[in-house]
């Protein structure tokens, strides 16, 4: 695999990390929840060496012309840094999930079996500009026992090369080799390749980013990840819905984050309450000036003549994630053509019904195959902090391993300890 | 990806099977137990075809050259095929993994939040041999809700024919589609590389054979898979060792099923007291003929002449599954060293340490890091049933998903149900 400097450079980090994890894994719960509290100390006393580094980055990216919204996601400033450490704070303070007894018992022939969770090993992560990753990622893993491997964008080099120096100065006094946070600096762009064929080393690979980074890291590694943050999200308002509920729920789900995953891209109306449900909702969301892509029979109640917020919708609107102020706009005529309509173009994500037909809420919970599924509520409380997990790793729309918001408990694994007085299989 | 007829076929397959799956997953309980009752009847009353089709194959493999090993796995008899039925009956009285609720809580904001246990989706399994896979793996996917894909070898290509046809028949009047259990009846080698690639449709890949051929989907596969099978098992006895359990565990460990994962491959004993244990271990092993592969230090003990079953050892029997009647036996200086040489040559799978001493052994269980990890007890009880699973679906030795010896249920995910009352996010 490895055939030049920059790839066996890489194969050393991913050797280096996984002896480094296998220690880390056996470290009480105070060890990594001492490292964490210096990180957060060090990210409120020692501004200064990051905030330099990351004026030059910034200064790069702006004399390159980077866009306005990237540079800010690039941009580090001392309340933003303190911000950081008050996370890093909340993720100490929360329940170790290593060393957890899941089950145990004791078979018939006396030997006692324990389930216990363990750490995955190295977590590796590939983002993009947010500087504020490399602390995010490493304190999830060090709080749950794992190594991690870390990989920014090229755009924010000094700045992460600035925090991984804090973090390394951290947890050394704490107890944690610096083997166990892994940055990668080389800017080689095909080390990305290499490091996705490295899953004899990385248990779990977590991209943060846009939509373009996670599919091509979804495509392309070979070991698990974690292929959240993409969600197509449906709120279907039923014949028996509560109109007035209706649209404070379509409402908050579009307008009061329209740029993450679990915001609404699509409404499905049923026909029979169209009439008095579509002005409604066509109103509440243009209040936030929303755009509403609308199928023909949505257009021919909210007047033919398509206006500045209100277009026809095209074929490319349904399953389509906005992460803007637009909606798309359907009427259906049944229950079984939102079902329908879900299952062709949804992400597995979160989808809701407004209803107060309780055999149709259960039918919806029942049919639609999404991470989450709601009854009467707004999409957007899929999310880790919300559900009550502490941490927000990233939300899994994937079946396998882990589902939905995923919290420490969702970084680890498990293994089985059996303790016998000499039992053998008969 | 689909570019010739076999392709497009395995496509509609792929198809086909998801969307009998969405189905499946809501069927009652009583549906798909009935299903498996069905088919369990079938297998004991209907067995003429499935005979008839045996004996082709057979006879077939028989005039190939075919050695008997291979001919006795492929071999069905009534008998054969009554152990099936049972089987089935076994799996069809088991506790329905599907609609479990995981988790139940109530947030601060009066949202309920459900955690129930849903089916994966679509199982595929790729195997050798042994037709009775086919009628096993279906039976474990109908319990569990999900829907399967099967391709067993070529080689009894006429037995399973006749098993998919006999389950059809089964499963349908109990109301499941027949496209819920597909077989890929196209010898075409090159549609397995496809199927690898088919992870749109396939949420978890079970190889049943050989390494070779698990090592091969292992690598191909885009899809998670259950990468079991292979285990590279140790015995560690300790210098606190009841000597008298140790070489009882040994003889167990190796002899009584050497053709397994969970055998035992490698003993490793304390150098503190191998003058007395390892002639003890040498004997009883020599009850059963068990060919010793030994480190020098081994050799000077037990005879500094290699004997018939008595061998120098290579550095290729470290980290050797054996799989047969031999054992590759090292000195050590200490615990470290045992642990050492477990993480370097072991696989994750079934390791065990014998002593009397509850930090060592306390270390040992910390330290190794394998999916089943024991203290005074035979590692032969790695194993679905042992642990009491009811049924057994594979041996796991990765981290991710599940680890260990998997059960129903670790054919399964989750989604998350939310019941609200018109929450909106603040």
């Amino acid at each position: 695999m490895a055939t030049n400097v920059g790839e066996l450079a890489l194969v050393k980090i991913g050797k280096a990390a996984q002896k480094a994890s296998r220690k880390l894994a056996r470290s009480p719960t105070a060890t990594r929840n001492q490292a964490l509290l210096n990180i957060a100390e060090a990210l409120e006393g020692d501004q200064q060496n990051v905030l330099s580094a990351n004026q030059k980055d910034y200064a790069d990216a702006q004399s390159s012309g980077m866009d306005l919204a990237m540079l800010d996601r690039l941009l580090l400033t001392p309340e933003r840094l303190n911000a950081l450490a008050q996370d890093v704070r909340i993720i100490a303070g929360l329940v170790d999930p290593v060393g957890e007894i899941i089950e145990s018992k004791t078979l018939n022939n006396g030997l006692s079996l324990e389930k216990r969770r363990v750490p995955l090993g190295v977590i590796a992560s590939i983002y993009e500009s947010r500087p504020n990753v490399t602390v995010d990622i490493t304190a999830l893993c060090l709080k749950s026992g794992n190594a991690c491997i870390l990989r920014g964008g090229k755009e924010s080099i000094n700045s992460n090369t600035a925090l991984t120096s804090l973090i390394h100065q951290a947890i050394v006094p704490a107890g944690i080799s610096q083997e166990t946070v892994q940055y990668i600096d080389n800017p080689d762009r095909t080390l990305v390749n290499t490091l996705l064929q490295m899953k004899e080393y990385i248990s779990l690979l977590i991209p943060r980013g846009g939509s373009g980074l996670i599919k091509f890291v979804a495509e392309h590694a070979t070991m698990p990840v974690v292929t959240g943050g993409i969600g197509v999200c449906h709120t279907y308002i039923d014949q028996t819905a509560d109109l007035k509920m209706a649209s404070d729920i379509v409402f908050n789900a579009k307008v009061q984050r329209p740029t993450v995953c679990n915001a609404l891209d699509t409404v499905l109306i049923h026909a029979g309450i169209a009439l008095r449900c579509l002005p409604l909702i066509a109103n509440r969301l243009g209040e936030a000036e929303v755009e509403l892509h609308c199928d023909q029979r949505a257009l021919n109640i909210l007047g033919p003549e398509p206006g500045v917020n209100i277009l026809p919708a095209l074929e490319e609107d349904w399953g389509k994630e906005f992460l803007s102020l637009t909606a798309a706009i359907k009427l259906v005529d049944s229950l079984d053509d939102a079902l329908a309509h879900i299952e062709t173009y949804g992400s597995g994500h979160s989808d809701a019904i407004i209803t107060e037909d309780q055999s149709a809420a259960n039918r919806f919970l029942d049919e639609v195959d999404s991470c989450a599924v709601y009854v009467n509520a707004s999409t957007r409380f899929t999310d880790g902090a919300q559900f009550g997990f502490g941490a927000e790793v990233g939300i899994s729309t994937q079946k396998f391993h882990a589902r939905g918001p995923m919290g420490l408990r969702e970084l680890t694994s498990y293994k089985w300890l059996v303790r016998g007085t000499g039992q053998v299989r008969a």
